[in-house]
């Protein structure tokens, strides 16, 4: 608790490990878009098919809840070697969309009234399911319904898992570095006794 | 809805994208310890310094979640190339300990009652502040209070945030599938109107 504020933040954001890493998008009720990363996107269940995120209190990135609060929809989107930098960028406090500000472009689909971002491997329509406010922080943890699933064909595997490193989807580790996977190995599913096996 | 519920799990498992991965350790009341991977450790706050996990309802790996309801420690540690196989393993359902079952070892730092895991270059003493059970589909989510830091050195900058490449923290996508990350950049912190320049 006695270091350095700046200090602390970098050392206790990189503390988890690597982090998922998705643009979120959205448009205002006068229908002004909106783009912003995310590394607290997680998997919540798979049937109904869940993800929770979670909004920080006071920060630029407000914008991304309000607007989901007032619009029930957001896209979530991976993020290339080529979309990256323009997906930090995102991040500043812009004057209006920052689609335009971080040179991103919008696109849509299937009548989903919320952008998704041209170029992703990975996007996905989402509906507001509930939001909390966690008391120990003020923290908002969001749950929506995963509505839309669109993958680029070549990293869907024939058993419905991604392979992640060909899709190029990058992960963040604390608040500014990104990172490409470079896989290990798959491994059987885990019975006692028996160590197991590369799959 | 309609897919084969095996497909389904695996291709919703990857939808986030890369997830941290961390083995959670605790004992139980009678003092037999227990270590299980976890990919749902998430960032909460740096002031005071708190991560959240999501346990699933009616899993194998509920006796963490007992364990530290009953004893209200734990230890969060990060894997590496040299432990991800164990701790993969350390998820099936073994009698007894899992550090025995699946070959890891327990380590014992400044009088915390959790073990750490030895070999591990990020290891976090933690201790319970709350849960609550989210209503949606009686998923548990956990926030924790991280009391003891112990990162190998030469994975600490100068600025607080850590080498994740250098300490060789491996990362999980899906269900069974470890990666390490490879470094495309760091980047300066974002503003209006000036392309973010690696630092």
């Amino acid at each position: 608790m006695d270091l350095d504020s700046f200090y602390r933040r970098n050392l206790i954001n990189c503390l988890s490990g690597y982090k998922s890493l998705n643009l979120i998008a959205t448009k205002n009720k006068e229908g002004v878009t909106n783009v912003a990363p995310f590394s607290q996107v997680f998997h919540i269940g798979a049937a109904p098919p869940l993800v929770g995120i979670l909004f920080r209190p006071h920060t630029v990135k407000r914008d991304t809840l309000e607007n989901i609060l007032d619009t029930h929809c957001f896209t979530l989107n991976h993020v290339t070697p080529s979309l990256y930098q323009q997906a930090h960028w995102a991040a500043a406090n812009w004057e209006g969309s920052e689609f335009v500000g971080a040179g991103l472009e919008e696109e849509y689909k299937d009548g989903f009234d919320a952008p998704f971002v041209k170029g992703s491997p990975v996007q996905l329509g989402c509906t507001l399911v509930e939001t909390q406010t966690l008391q120990v922080n003020q923290t908002v943890l969001m749950i929506a319904n995963i509505d839309h699933v669109y993958v680029e064909e070549a990293g869907l595997r024939a058993d419905g898992s991604l392979d992640l490193n060909l899709l190029e989807t990058v992960t963040v580790s604390g608040l500014d570095e990104y990172h490409l996977g470079k896989k290990l190995a798959r491994l059987a599913y885990p019975k006692p006794g028996i160590q197991p096996v590369e799959i």
